[in-house]
């Protein structure tokens, strides 16, 4: 930062969570400790406590980041309804392919390792990815929140696929390939018939 | 283990893996050592070098226990290929669902933490689990993995949705269910049309 410019809140907030983000991701969330990342952000561990509460908040705003789920949700749900699967696919591509997918990544991949923190990561999921979908959805209530299951197992699959197991050639795939194979499925589970057994 | 009676190499192996798939559920692969899991199984690290080779070795074997993916693939191919993805489905789940499914799902939430152990994962998905549908899907060498790819991309997130995240309904959804919906879209990857971008 610029010398001699003291940091305004919300720059020490993105400072926290750049570092938290690190620390989470190299350490894993049992290892890594809010002093510890007090310390590299150079503040006082109760302006953590302050800012985001406990550690579990902590993580989960540094899983938010970086980017916002349901912003890039929402920048896609404006458009022909038959098409939305494409165009979220498009998008989920574009974000995890750019620099900013991998924080995403180790985030996601710290997040599956306990129960605790997988916890956080269907909460971010739940109430962040899925919701805006939902909303346009057809079907009951009961059905509409079947069909967002059903759209993150595949959605979840595919980060893991492409991102973390990394199994060829998906990894590697041109985003119009991926999303031309991915995307019928996507757009059944979000608008076509979803039987239960 | 009876009082009296002296274990049998293969009773040996067994419970070398067993306490394996703990220490590096519990420990993750880093921290885990030959060494600590050798002495909890009340055998020489040499014996371990011995029946599994190195380190890496022991965890691929111990990810490939508690039940044997190819053996389990393998007794579904037969029958109508149109039913295919209900078989696999059926069958992944009633493996999944059992307590030896709690093993393997340690063991691949362990595995995606890095990238040397999620390269295991990888190894033991192609040379295990997609290799005998490889060889009954319909089309080119490339288009065969490429189907392979998808089929896995929906798998790999139906467990990590239904057994890491646990997102509701699916978690604790009838397996009937979970098959009607997820059928068409595997049974599309195996057999149906995959088109490239």
């Amino acid at each position: 930062m610029a010398a001699g410019r003291r940091p305004g809140p919300s720059r020490t907030r993105e400072t926290i969570l750049e570092v938290a983000r690190d620390e989470f991701a190299r350490r894993g969330f049992d290892a890594a400790t809010v002093r510890q990342i007090a310390g590299r952000a150079g503040v006082d561990p109760a302006m953590i406590a302050h800012h985001f509460g406990s550690k579990q908040q902590l993580f989960l705003a540094a899983l938010q980041v970086p980017f916002d789920p349901a912003a890039e949700i929402a920048g896609v749900i404006d458009g022909p309804s038959g098409q939305l699967a494409a165009r979220l696919l498009t998008r989920l591509l574009s974000v995890w392919d750019s620099p900013a997918g991998a924080g995403a990544i180790a985030a996601v991949r710290t997040a599956v390792q306990r129960d605790e923190t997988a916890g956080l990561l269907r909460d971010l999921a739940l109430s962040q990815a899925l919701r805006p979908l939902i909303a346009v959805m057809p079907g009951t209530p009961e059905e509409r929140l079947w069909r967002a299951n059903l759209a993150a197992s595949q959605i979840i699959g595919l980060i893991f696929t492409r991102y973390v197991v990394r199994l060829e050639p998906l990894a590697s795939a041109p985003p119009p390939d991926v999303v031309a194979a991915i995307a019928p499925t996507l757009q059944r589970y979000l608008t076509g018939p979803v039987e239960r057994g």
